[in-house]
């Protein structure tokens, strides 16, 4: 199937949308953990997790247009923090859970079944149950004209990971934990490792 | 391990940089295809690919800050266009081996064995061997300014997909043809599918 922008434009939208989500491919799937100025806890899937820098250590998120309540993102900016966590590809049901509609005063957590786990010195909830769980400080919101999505960026506070997870040489085995690995909107997955290679040299 | 900041920051800095590349998680693997205004092609791997919209359909790429050569971003804003490509599981060592640094005058195309094609009206090269090819035209270049880094925003402008790829309502069956998942700078995976689920309700 070979289709242009033209005819992309004239697929009927739920297709459409199904379409171009799962074309960019398989992604982290993250559970990001907030809380609202009122204290009301927030578990939101996200699948835009994003490598910005190593050191010092950030990452980004998308958000998408604020033409609907985004509790998430407001939760980011009105508390300055956040928490990323990765859940085993078991708890795939749950995860996807949380991207329904609740109202602004429900709890995913409740909800959903996860269970908010709190750090000294931290007011953002972590989802007990996640394999990996990532403190974030919020530090900018980069608008994305074109289209009114953001790039949430944020620097990484702490890391809370099982030993064993970590590698001699720093390399997170997030196969061995069987992490949630999602495609567009609906899929999800885990991964077989095909190999690790050496520095690649001209 | 439960690590903070601070500690992040005192790491050895080979080990550093894979723990917190590899701590990003599972992302598409993709072969970005470009042309220098000289004429030579480029053929680059990126882990960083970013579904920002639907309609208009946008793809974003992050681009690592200038301070060393950047080709395959230099040639998309020389020329407005490049190529996103999806290969095979099985060739992950010819992927990994675009990210050798080779001088701007020489293609990776014919470094590493993949076979420049071209469609009709497009400057830009796809890898031919790729299952799924993407035509891009770059839209904006938004600064990440807390690290010089910046995200390469563009529109897709041609799809070319094997039919039997894509579901009937719409979703790219990226398991079936076996597509390459990278995880870090030097890991690479292929999924296996736990599932898809309906359109999660409150």
């Amino acid at each position: 199937m070979r289709i242009n922008k033209e005819e992309i434009e004239q697929l009927e939208k739920r297709y459409r949308t199904t379409f171009i989500n799962s074309l960019a491919g398989f992604r982290q799937a993250v559970l990001v953990g907030t809380r609202s100025k009122q204290g009301v806890t927030n578990l939101a899937i996200f699948n835009s997790l994003i490598h910005l820098g190593a050191h010092p250590a950030f990452f980004g998120l998308i958000s998408r247009p604020d033409s609907v309540p985004r509790h998430t993102l407001q939760n980011i900016i009105d508390t300055g923090v956040y928490t990323l966590n990765f859940i085993k590809a078991d708890q795939y049901k749950q995860a996807h859970q949380t991207s329904a509609r609740y109202d602004e005063g429900i709890s995913e957590f409740d909800q959903v079944g996860f269970t908010p786990l709190y750090l000294p010195g931290f007011s953002a909830p972590f989802a007990e149950e996640a394999v990996v769980k990532i403190a974030m400080k919020f530090e900018e919101n980069i608008p994305v004209k074109i289209n009114g999505t953001s790039l949430i960026v944020g620097s990484i506070t702490q890391v809370d990971i099982p030993d064993e997870l970590v590698l001699d040489d720093g390399f997170v085995n997030l196969t061995a934990a069987d992490v949630l690995i999602s495609q567009g909107l609906d899929a999800y997955f885990t991964a077989n490792e095909k190999g690790r290679l050496p520095y690649a040299k001209p």
